[in-house]
């Protein structure tokens, strides 16, 4: 209802529209319609009414909120009618989550937070992200496959964000397995994580953190090495709901396609944005907790990475990549 | 404490031990004592109670309790000190186990359940499980380990079962992956799920239904011809808590070897068991949904089984197996 408004409230490219035209074309009351613009308002709509002319749309609010996100959203799982929800500040958005999947929340279902007090990157390391200025969600999806397949859907969230990157005419490279980087260092981070029976997923929880509008100034020094933003790479501010609205689009399609036809279209795309094939890499494996070095081949029909080393082909099915410099 | 209560009037074998006794080794009161005798009574344990001789073990109740199994367990990690938990009626032990792990139980907890109401076995089939002739848990495990080593854990938890019927002297067939047969029935079987990130396993919950004390007759119709029982391999009741420690010893012993030395030595023992390598099998993929003939040849490091065909070699990770008669 809230969207069905802001739709048409954006339609009318800041021209007044009646209650009374609202309340007809949405088929419900025009008090239900007022109700909603309040309750808009309060989420920090800046809506101007006035008398007989009713209703206009001045500035949607910098929030990754549903009724904006949604409105023009063209995907049919990701996200789609009532599988999304916002909230201003949790833990983490993988937990939540990971709850609501274990109690049944549909494929594709999306939650998105403004904050995260407690969000984690790979392998425990805390992830860095000021109230507002990134986009932090979980997606949670419901494919058939079987455990070992989940890797492969965090190369599809890497292609999907560096998709929407070119859509914004951002250049967009991806480290293995699915680090978004700049200039040597992180833009977007990946968490995935699964629950599984051997014969079946249940289901796949990918978290997505983008530093969206994050200065070079604001990160803490610790990080400030190693990370990047959206807004560095752009030379200025990004619209995160434009931006956010592209990605669960680019996640929508590749998810659609995976369904249909498996992994083939993903891999190729990946490879394209790919900066770790050809190159001399340190390694560090997650199974077993050693290190070493080699030149990164290929990725293989599980999206592990091959690396040829000394001793001979080794296959990385997780683990941290440094490449090093040549 | 119960269970030092039971290893003691255990260990009297059939003589009296006063209160004062018991009291002073435990290093209690005698009230105390009085007390926990009083709720052994209560889970049925047949215990005489008389004046200043004390207490005497006449008969244990023939239920799982860890009073009972714990008394005289050799395990480390499995079921070790406060890691088990006993409940009369359960809808499923696995759904306990998970939650039980995602609240952060540790590592080789153990809940066993006198019946199942909702009891599944793989690929959404019922179990049948009357209460008390069954021997129905679930184990958590917390292996350093990635989700695709998630399989591996459920052919360890079969030759955990095989090793501990060789003890009972009753002969031990495994079907891939992990059903317990005899006959061309199955006495067990074992619905292994997980939790984990693309990085490591969170947590794995091996659910395991025996077959312990169900005669041919006690069977429905439909399951009779699918079903066989511990009983009916012994030709007479075995003991549910004996075998049941016998299991949790052997699932001890294979874990901490996998702990030291990986899965080498579990394959080993499981191909000694298994009825499926070479044999001409039918294979319905849980992957594809699709079924094809095939003589089983081996299976490989991940646990999947390799399959000649027509058309190849085909690595099944999951699915069903049936053994066609030569």
């Amino acid at each position: 209802m809230k969207r069905k408004i802001i739709d048409m409230l954006k339609g009318a490219a800041g021209n007044f529209l009646s209650g009374e035209e609202i309340a007809e074309k949405l088929n419900v009351t025009r008090t239900s319609i007022w109700k909603n613009i309040q309750t808009l308002k309060k989420f920090g709509y800046d809506i101007e009414s006035r008398g007989k002319l009713g209703y206009k749309l001045n500035q949607i609010p910098d929030l990754l909120l549903p009724a904006a996100v949604q409105s023009g959203l063209n995907t049919k799982i990701i996200a789609a009618e009532n599988r999304m929800i916002h909230k201003i500040s949790v833990d983490s958005t993988n937990k939540i989550a990971k709850r609501l999947a274990y109690e049944g929340a549909a494929d594709g279902t999306v939650i998105v937070a403004e904050e995260q007090t407690g969000g984690k990157g790979r392998l425990e390391r805390n992830f860095f992200s000021p109230r507002g200025k990134s986009i932090l969600f979980s997606l949670i999806l419901r494919p058939k496959c079987l455990p070992k397949d989940a890797p492969k859907f965090t190369l599809m969230s890497a292609v999907a964000v560096a998709n929407a990157m070119q859509r914004f005419k951002l250049p967009a490279q991806i480290k293995w397995p699915n680090d978004i980087m700049f200039d040597g260092r992180k833009v977007v981070g990946i968490l995935t994580e699964l629950s599984a029976q051997i014969e079946k997923v249940n289901y796949i929880v990918v978290g997505i953190g983008i530093n969206a509008n994050i200065s070079r100034e604001e990160f803490p020094a610790d990080i400030k090495k190693i990370a990047a933003s959206l807004s560095e790479i752009n030379g200025g501010k990004i619209s995160r709901i434009d931006f956010f609205r592209a990605v669960l689009e680019e996640c929508d399609k590749l998810y659609t396609t995976i369904k249909l036809d498996g992994f083939k279209k993903i891999f190729e795309q990946w490879r394209k944005y790919n900066i770790t094939l050809g190159r001399e890499v340190k390694v560090i494996s997650a199974e077993t907790g050693e290190s070493f070095f080699g030149v990164a081949e290929d990725i293989d029909e599980d999206g592990a990475l091959i690396v040829s080393t000394e001793n001979g082909r080794q296959t990385l099915y997780a683990g941290d990549v440094s490449i090093r410099n040549s």
